[in-house]
């Protein structure tokens, strides 16, 4: 395929938009691959376009090498089915929900677990029917609070989503195995940086998950990884307990006063004070931080966090463990007199205590250990706080943050911290939806059993975004063959009629050899705009038709690591064919 | 590629689904291709995936080809962009519109021609730019009020559409004409039928328009055509209009008791009672019929329309020319004294009259013709009423349905009238979009002037159903070969494991060969269900390895021709690759 410059949809932008948080949106708009059509909302340009069907293209051939089959369901789904598993309820405000002229209710899909669900129950009955991979490459919706970064969170975007059926959990296993090697080759062959991490599962509710996350500054997600090999998303990551302690012996509480301590910071000083050789250091404290968890059905709850006083609640393992609740600040101290703001201590929490205030406490909170913790009164603290002997609590709860150097929860060392974007999600998800919906089959003994599934994710469009992210210079992008809008770039420079001419042959010999070629035939665009523009686009493989063409040579130039070689023009589309096939 | 039936996502079907009125609808969901997602919505399961894909591949390639560029627009659209042409109201309730979770107002697009105009004039600013076509293959949406016929008329379907931005007149004619022949290459190359007819432009306003239809007795359109090579949409149909005839010497008009008359039939038998000599027959008399426009800002008119008696109001031509507005049946007698029902004459009629009544007339009522009307009293009629002298009227309307043997408008003799579905639509829109959103360009003089545009779409689900409208026969579907989910059908009979083992091999080789195979495989199922899901399925060669290989040979079938041949088994994959290719 041959794309002339002069007639290609393609304005590059000198200047970064106005509203481009990160390297691949800025870039991918300077470039003219995509522009903003919606809030959350992008329209593919041509050159766009043609990346995100490559990238389409390699997910497709891996799921279809691993014998998942495509299907492809509406985007307007009715209300009942998503009714029946409560997410229509569940999805909050991220759902775009919808009536039609009857009046009936209907939501953009988010994903599709209940739609497949419901076609396999459709069409199957027996055990011999399974093990069943089903997936489709679709646009999908949500209704996100904050689109931002461009392709990365979009309110419409495109995912690979796939689904598979089994009898046994073992077959789960296998099904989950061959989706992860799956998803191992399309994310090669993308040539994407991953870390696969073990993952929560969020609103899903079921067992093994992993992340592929592409590591990266910009990333939304924390995950940690140990020199030993342990990795996980941040939410997934779990505190080492210590052993409970035994009761007896432990001295009594006492309580102090501690006047002007409302923070953690000045209560170590104040108990640095009173009790110079205990060696209290902030992990002494027991901090209670109140939250409300606005639950589904919309009503509001005030629940209190213990966690160790070094670290911070972090939101979204809170977020993750509560869900499908939301977490919001919680403010009305006024209408709970039991909590006094700043010196909030357990002994007055508890659902069976006379606040009725849930307590959930962080898992190193273990009988026996002894804690500086608020008094429940302004200015005063209690110490030798015995957990178990003290006072108790209604549940456990990961939500304290991750700090580096955390021991991995497997043992394998120090944990260190890092930043990425989720790429792909497999997800074990049970009989959830199965039993939800009601897909049985017959099994051998001719007996009714629930099928188990599971749930995998790619994000198609943000693949697009995530290889920008990750091959760009200050140029600008630099994408891999496999995905590049074109093959090679040629450019043709000056105003000489022979340049022009053999710029256009070798381009042509270039489409006959089963190429595609941009070639940047503007008569009138000086040679510095064109290397610009040619930087900026990212081909891997840039052709200049220039003076050397007197001399009968051309250039080639390596878009990635920037070599550059001289050829003779005879040999040229025979060099570079050899070049970007590889072979 | 190999698809085994063993393994394939299928079940076809004995029985007809219940809510299938069509046989494409029909056989698609019995033959495993589509299955019901959603009311208006449908599912593509694997094999029917295969064909969207195939049609798809094919509308894409001619786009290209015709230099068209491919982008990609999303799908939730914003409503500023259709509020700014009035499209947010003119598509009244066809239109899902939803509110996100800030309250912004969103719709799901219809079409696209708002997004294209204004992305144009985001990049765009010189003549020098143009002429330019862009495309997309999309999803889109209208809540109809009555989906049917399963693909025909959905609520979620796939289009191409695809957009022409010219500086010019000239320039909008070659891009147009360059879409009609891409048009017909897309429509030659799916196998499909088609007439193309003149069209009228619907709630879109322009200039030249044509359709591509699809004859079928199941088509929602009517169309005309002429031996002369006259064509057209049955709303684009006009008149052949009679010369006026000189006012001079024509008969006064006269008021006739014309007792219990309110139909023209009775009407007629009476005026031919009282004036045997006249000649009097139903195109004698002048029908009022009156409807209610409803317009799009909500406000109902009653209206007037006269027509021949001979003919009826057509309501799908009426409400074309009266488009946006919708036309309801007139039920407000009682509101409106003037109108006496079954004896409606002009005379009181009129935007001028008292009555305030709008009256528009068939083109064939010109000056001087003598009409038997209604007298505006119960059982009275007035005779010899003079158009252009007795009475007068505020427009002409193209309302009268054309009937079989009226005259073609260009000469070209007499219409027949056929039935069709609409596969494909050209139309120039001209500058009504560009106006509306302001898209200029600079012209050569550098004088600032408005772009002219053009409008195209196909309908890619519909395609796959019009292909199996059109080509199925008792058994099942007959797929061509450029859109045949697989090339070859092999199936195997029997339980002898040679038979199997050569089968696997034949289809193997065939694979190696580049075709795409559809194996069935199935161990335990009778050769005469293989054969009928065969036929069923209907991929355009069926190849069967069964009893005859024991003689070393195995049978190849034309699922369309029914031509049946035994081909040695050693030479059986090259002669069948060669049968598939043409080569």
């Amino acid at each position: 395929m041959l794309l002339r410059m002069s007639t290609l949809f393609l304005r590059t932008l000198r200047d970064d938009p106005a509203d481009a948080e990160v390297p691949s949106h800025r870039l991918l708009v300077r470039a003219g691959y995509i522009r903003r059509a919606a809030p959350g909302g992008f329209t593919w340009l041509p050159l766009g376009h043609r990346v995100f069907r490559n990238v389409e293209r390699v997910v497709r051939e891996e799921m279809d090498r691993m014998g998942a089959q495509e299907v492809h369901f509406p985007a307007l789904l009715p209300r009942e089915p998503y009714e029946a598993t409560n997410r229509w309820t569940e999805y909050g405000p991220n759902l775009f929900r919808l009536t039609d002229r009857r009046g009936n209710d209907f939501l953009l899909g988010p994903t599709h677990e209940e739609m497949f669900t419901l076609l396999v129950k459709d069409l199957y009955s027996s055990y011999k029917d399974l093990p069943l991979s089903l997936y489709q490459i679709q646009t999908k919706y949500r209704d996100e609070a904050r689109p931002r970064a461009g392709l990365f969170r979009g309110r419409e975007f495109t995912m690979k989503d796939s689904y598979s059926f089994d009898v046994d959990d073992a077959g789960l296993d296998t099904s989950y195995t061959a989706h992860r090697d799956a998803y191992i080759r399309i994310f090669d062959r993308l040539g994407l940086e991953y870390v696969i991490v073990s993952a929560m599962s969020g609103a899903m509710g079921g067992s093994r998950s992993e992340e592929f996350l592409h590591p990266t500054e910009i990333g939304e997600d924390t995950f940690v990884r140990s020199a030993g090999g342990y990795a996980a998303n941040v939410e997934a990551v779990t505190a080492v307990v210590p052993d409970p302690i035994p009761l007896d012996g432990l001295p009594a509480a006492h309580v102090e006063d501690t006047p002007d301590t409302p923070t953690i910071e000045t209560l170590v000083a104040v108990a640095r004070q009173l009790f110079p050789d205990a060696g209290y250091t902030a992990a002494s404290t027991l901090k209670n931080v109140v939250v409300t968890l606005l639950h589904p059905d919309g009503s509001r709850e005030p629940v209190v966090i213990g966690v160790p006083g070094d670290r911070e609640v972090d939101a979204k393992r809170l977020e993750a463990q509560v869900a499908p609740a939301e977490v919001e600040p919680f403010t009305e101290f006024d209408k709970h007199p039991a909590l006094v703001k700043g010196y909030i201590g357990p002994q007055v929490l508890g659902a069976d205590s006379e606040s009725g205030i849930r307590y959930l406490v962080d898992p190193r909170v273990v009988a026996g250990t002894r804690w500086i913790t608020g008094a429940n009164a302004a200015g005063r603290h209690v110490f030798d706080l015995v957990a178990g002997r003290d006072f108790t609590w209604d549940g456990v709860v990961e939500a304290a943050e991750v700090l580096p150097g955390d021991p991995a929860p497997d043992g394998s060392g120090p944990l260190e911290l890092a930043r990425g974007v989720e790429m792909g999600h497999i997800f074990q998800l049970g009989r959830k939806y199965a039993e939800a919906l009601d897909l049985k089959v017959l099994d051998e003994n001719g007996k009714l059993v629930t099928v188990t599934m599971g749930s995998y994710g790619i994000g198609v469009s943000r693949a697009v975004a995530a290889i920008a992210e990750s091959m760009h210079d200050e140029l600008g992008l630099v994408w891999p063959r496999e995905i590049a809008p074109a093959d090679v770039h040629v450019v043709a420079t000056g105003k000489d009629a022979a340049v022009f001419e053999a710029a256009a042959q070798l381009s042509e010999a270039l489409v006959a050899a089963g190429l595609t070629v941009l070639y940047d035939d503007r008569p009138k665009v000086s040679p510095g705009v064109k290397f610009k523009d040619a930087e900026l686009l990212g081909m891997p493989t840039i052709v200049t038709v220039g003076r050397g063409l007197a001399e009968g040579v051309i250039e080639v130039r390596d878009r990635a690591t920037g070599e550059r070689s001289e050829v003779p023009v005879a040999e040229a589309a025979e060099r570079i064919r050899a070049e970007v096939r590889g072979s």
